[in-house]
């Protein structure tokens, strides 16, 4: 039984680190952290954890954070590298599910988010939470960097194209049109995240510039092991009037030889052992809703047209592309199932 | 041509009054204010207004104002109030869609809505604009206050059991279980009004207490003629995870002399004349998307038990609900056609 | 570890028997039917299940529903009572989530149900499965009616005004105005429930009767031991867009000895022990959200006016109203811990 | 005044052609056929339409049709084709909003389809009814084919490209990510289509194959007069859990001629004179809300990577995608105004 912290758990993260950590069997969450509901109970502001718990919200104190095995950083950007330093101190491990320890790219990373990284040589230890693709490092970090919820759809969707001694893909003509649920935008007073504002809708966004982007280049690059290739890939995000859910349609040129492999068989053998990614038949339609609350990221492939890959990549953003994700860190970070606390089936309808 | 002003325009009444106004063949609207978009476009804000007008907000200026035959303010309550007198006395007519004129009862303003009121001598003199009820009042007004949403529907709902001689049903009795869509709470940075918060989910709101229970009571009294009868109604309003629409299921005991009227031909007759409101067939079951976007009540009947009455009544709560029914009575304060500019067809699906 | 067989696996009821008896710690699903999948794996039509299962559906024999230890009914009304007495006679339970079980009254059964009781001697030793009211009976049942999702949250809403000596309420003034999630009407091609139809939409049925009101005013004699003074309560149903969750809304007036109960203080003290079922504060506004998914029913108390008592009673429709109570039934039939498989918490956002 | 009949008016699209041909200044609607709904008044079926019109449905009788000026076919595909002859040998002008008057290739008709055509040389004759594109050919046309509505937002969207004499773009290089509300599957009793599976959900589908693939490429070539260079285009349509609204993102590789082109200026002077092609100012993200019920489509661009070009292209199905264009090329055809009863504002919210 390991002792957890969650810091910043108002928001949707927050709580559905809750959801899954309640549930699980080798850890206890004793502090739970929100700067602006301190003494309250957290059932109280999210009565479907009525009955579950009586953990109250605390101020940020690090003396608490401390005694914990590990702290969860469910907060804006910059909240977890202040506290970095300290943690490690103390031997309490990190996992940060803002960007804070995402990039290494600092140039990147000030440019995208606003801020100097206050913890550079922290950062450079980091290790980039993408569990499927970086077990090992992970099982040794001490910070964990959580993903992206769309770079994580965009990582295993196409991973096992890059892992390959042959160059099945021409790697500059990546094209991401991505759809996110609302709830992808958390959990904020903002007059654009209105329900009149976005039922019955459909829109584009962020499609000059999108902070994820520099970060698909930079996990793209480590996977394949290539430089330089991904700058100029196209990443469209758009905005779903359904609340959780997330599908990316990857377009990609294939290489003759890519042309003739068989794709799908190489992306069952490349994931054959891995619970949370499934690669489905072909032709499948992976829905979203196939995920639903489910630590799940699903898979199809179809091949349209000559020398022309189309991925489809769907998950749930709040839990394989965020809170599911982050668990699934801890398991391997502290030698539980990887499976402990996830074992959830999707909700559907 | 009459000038028109609106006075708040970045609300979901304002940009509402704005789709009808601009169609409208006997109004130029010329004035559009707003506290923090002056000098924007309102088709900058709204693009579905692109192609049709090049209208500017502009700072609140009386002066604008005053030279406009009608203002509507659609804000926030307590702002009409503060700008009558000056206006009035350029014999600039006033309709509000706030409540600064709706209740005369200064007691039950004040505790409801949490301000004094600034001119209680023009309150005296304006017209509460229920359009079939007051028509020949609202035909004289200077001023109107133009009715809450959920009261349009408990009114024009039980109008015909009151308009009578015989005594029909027990006052006291009234339950109004009302839905409303979430556009209904404006456009506002809320944290209670995000899509993720509201989307797929269901409650009630205001059970204890809702500021539409006083002005309910008072329409009645005004209707019936009866005072003191209605003060221990019930009114629970609902949240309903759509942008536009309201429903209110009403339950009433009868008397024995109601129960032996014909109350669907009693209904209809009374209703006969009227191009806004529609008594449906017996056993019709009123839905919201049938006035989407029309200035359009439904009523449907039922006795399901001895004695007891149920009516249904739907609107679309920003047109008859609000800005439609603000037009209507803009058009019998002016003399237009009472229907000029609402003839729309409700939008379905 | 019993066996289970689960008839009719293609609903919505159905799937969700799955998501929660392939977590159970208890059991094994070993038989799955459908008229029309025989032989497909159940996760090629509910991919949310891919990884969980790989169950296949096969047409209804007996022989191997006789093997079963218990039998989930999860078909449409008239296809358990068909089967009860072979099963029976292979000492095989029966949980039936249709309507064969739930009346005692035949006329009132032939009335609503449109067909001839098939077995009314086992219907006479049926238990009525409303967990929490009828839990010792249930425990030595060998046939369980599983109760309608309105009645679940109606019964539980007014059973601890009932179950007291001193008469607390009026009986006769009972009005429940209830609202559903679409899932309610199950999955099936037709076209009333369609998307485009109901989505942004809002509308009531039923309300010239509804096959819950007899099952409502039956349950209602039972908890309160009075007969015929529940025949002439309303019951209204409404659609919510959403896809889960039940609110009804229960309006009833209060005696004088019931005006000065403590009647919070009642209620929580009737469901102190209870882990499905949870009283919240005064003044809450329980919301379907808050149970998505989960096998709870939350309730709140409201006096707005004299002498009158609002009821507001939530539950997921597929979870504590059909499936999530059907297992709770099942974990008392075979003495399992009584939340085995149904520690789920609800997804919230 | 012209005479006008709709065959097919129990669909989406048959309502929305009498939503918005009632409100038409020049035509009367005259016959309105259904092959299940014979006898009944439209208002009974679409309550919406109370109020506005006593039309009651028709079994098709060739005579009644053969009186009108015109006739709508809002029918599904092959039913136009098979009527087309005796109309026009009446003087009777046929609009199709189905497929049967799109591909002039017979080969992918049949293939696509899935039926003979009946009627080839009149196909020969029938104009393609991009009003914008074809406007001149529209006017002196007997037989109009609507055009599909993925194809309507493609074409739009990237006209103005390939009508220049630089080749300012690779045509082989177009990918079309097209995402739909839900109505554009049309009104069917669909197990697919029904609420709980689609609200709170996002899928591709036809991602192997689409009707509009071949509808786009004869389009696109007939646009831009170059043949074979657009066969393997992709296009993936996604279903979007919203009623109407539908939007296309599509990528392009640029010339280095395209890449040195204001692209921008071009697209404004290519529509400067449409009323119903609106190109938005850089940097804006179309909603579909901002179309919705609308006879509008909008358009922005968007260079996000050297050579590359993003179009977003917007419409509201129904309107501009069916049966808004469809009234806009009947005013072709007759003379009247083009914006003639298409001058109805957006539905926002």
């Amino acid at each position: 039984m390991i002792s957890v912290g969650i810091v910043g758990g108002t928001g949707y993260t927050g709580v559905e680190l809750l959801r899954l950590l309640l549930r699980h069997p080798n850890v206890q969450v004793n502090v739970l952290t929100s700067r602006t509901e301190d003494g309250r109970r957290v059932d109280d502001m999210f009565p479907s954890l009525r009955g579950h718990t009586t953990l109250k919200y605390s101020d940020l104190k690090i003396d608490e954070l401390k005694k914990c095995d590990v702290v969860f950083f469910a907060t804006p950007h910059g909240v977890a590298m202040k506290h970095a330093e300290e943690l490690l101190a103390s031997n309490t491990k990190i996992i940060d599910l803002a960007a804070d320890f995402r990039l290494k790219n600092l140039t990147e990373f000030e440019k995208w988010y606003g801020m100097q990284h206050a913890c550079p040589d922290i950062l450079t230890g980091a290790v980039y939470g993408l569990s499927e693709l970086n077990r090992e490092q992970i099982k040794q970090a001490k910070v964990v960097g959580n993903p992206g919820c769309y770079p994580t759809t965009v990582q295993l969707g196409l991973a096992p194209l890059f892992k390959q001694t042959a160059t099945l893909v021409k790697p500059e003509s990546i094209i991401i049109d991505a759809k996110s649920g609302v709830s992808g935008a958390g959990r904020k007073a903002n007059l654009g995240m209105i329900y009149s504002e976005n039922a019955d809708n459909f829109k584009a966004y962020g499609v000059a510039g999108h902070r994820h982007h520099p970060e698909i280049v930079e996990a793209l690059e480590n996977i394949s092991g290539q430089q330089g290739v991904f700058d100029h890939i196209l990443f469209v995000p758009h905005l779903v009037p359904m609340i959780r859910g997330m599908l990316s349609t990857i377009y990609i040129d294939l290489t003759d030889e890519g042309e003739h492999v068989d794709l799908q068989t190489l992306y069952e053998q490349f994931y054959a052992d891995e619970t949370f990614v499934d690669v489905m038949p072909a032709n499948s339609s992976p829905e979203t809703r196939s995920v639903r609350g489910a630590n799940q990221l699903r898979i199809a492939l179809y091949k349209p047209q000559p020398k022309k890959l189309i991925v489809l990549s769907v998950q749930d953003n709040l839990v394989k592309g965020a809170a599911g994700q982050a668990v699934q860190n801890m398991n391997l970070m502290f030698g539980f199932a990887e499976d402990a606390g996830l074992k959830g089936i999707g909700l559907l309808p």
